[in-house]
């Protein structure tokens, strides 16, 4: 039998991903060491909360066996991760960014958590899922060490398929709060409290927790009901740039 | 001081609003009497498991307080409506119809329950908005005396209002499915599991139950993010009309 080894971890970033991650990671088995940030006066009351040690120099990370570059894109590929130490893993957070930008560290990977994080709001990380890709097996398997300590539903997806991922959770995410966003217009333009749709939001995502979303689409574009469908095109005369995706939206639903 | 009134309810139909409003009633302090139903085999379960007569003749239905209409928009606006009782308040359950197909009947209003329902999945009718329109204060009074003993959550909202509100869920419920729906079939040609993408759809709706979505907006949309934003687009090339959809309700985050 193998005794369970604690992995050493440092965390590159003070955003909101590596925020959440901190966390998760002071709740598991292992630990963490470092947290590396430009900006040591934002992040004190988070290191001292998650009593682990600060360093604006990301050279002096040492001993430790996993980085987790958690910082904007465009960070990711500059210099300011060029001098992490050689014999640890060195994996970044991103969902867009190819692994291949770490290909100068002989042990690399991804740790991909795909959730909307936010400063504001706690969220329980067991059921975030990580995405994680290696460039070894040797590597794979002490990502996947420290993912199944932090969270339920940890998958292997590689680098063509995170594309793919990312894309789909700009409609899952973001385009998704772009439609409650109009709705929330419309009900403030009409002198209505947005409080009247929430429940029907949080129900509509409840429904396709265990449905397929195709099953359970409902509306008078999938019943093709041209006379609600023409009222409504009328309701947004006023409208242009709403009244486009109504409509294109809703031959999508009908072309289904 | 006045003794809280038990009212004595019928309800047309069998559908997804009759059938959970009927239960709702049931659990209630007021009295459901009658399902009235064209189709008498359908209903019976549910007439016996919420203990109501079963008919099928509207003019048999009598001595009740409020007949709630809770069938098909089409329907509505038929005979089948015509021979209900004088004496009682006859309200309707649609989101786009309006009060005055009602006119003939002295006593009349809407009683409209904003959320989705589905037979296969019990809900808490408590959480469930209803808006209230009456053709008069007494008849306004009784409705609410109703449906404050079924939700918590009672608005008045008047015809104008209603019609903006039903174009406004659509928005919140159908076109938020399809972007669900179309984040399903990008994990499928990815050989994904849409599993990975549900928590993120949890989330996205629950942060809105307490934020503006314009203040919780991200992505690379609201980031202006050419370079993402372009490679997503080319991803999209052997789909035109998402590709379409991507574009232009990225284009409205930008606009915002």
């Amino acid at each position: 039998m193998i005794a369970k080894k604690i992995l050493n971890i440092a965390i590159i970033g003070t955003g909101n991903v590596a925020t959440h991650l901190a966390y998760a990671i002071k709740d598991s088995s292992h630990k963490l060491q470092w947290i590396v940030t430009r900006n040591k006066l934002q992040a004190q009351a988070f290191a001292q909360k998650t009593q682990t040690s600060l360093t604006n120099h990301i050279d002096e990370v040492k001993a430790v066996d996993i980085v987790i570059i958690a910082i904007k894109d465009e960070a990711l590929q500059s210099d300011y991760i060029s001098q992490l130490p050689e014999n640890a893993i060195i994996c970044h957070t991103s969902g867009s960014v190819p692994m291949n930008v770490l290909k100068n560290y002989s042990k690399h990977g991804i740790f991909y958590p795909l959730q909307t994080f936010s400063k504001q709001k706690k969220l329980d990380f067991s059921t975030v899922p990580i995405c994680l890709e290696a460039n070894s097996d040797e590597v794979f398997t002490k990502l996947e060490l420290l993912a199944k300590d932090l969270s339920d539903k940890v998958y292997k997806v590689n680098s063509e398929q995170r594309k793919a991922l990312h894309l789909a959770a700009v409609f899952a995410c973001n385009f998704t709060n772009l439609m409650y966003d109009i709705s929330e217009n419309l009900c403030q333009e009409s002198g209505l409290d947005f409080d009247i749709l929430r429940p029907l939001i949080h129900e509509t995502a409840e429904k396709v927790q265990f449905h397929k979303p195709s099953e359970v689409q409902t509306g008078p574009a999938a019943r093709n009901d041209k006379k609600i469908i023409d009222a409504h095109l009328q309701l947004l005369d006023q409208h242009p740039d709403i009244q486009n995706i109504y409509k294109i939206l809703t031959q999508e639903i009908i072309k289904k």
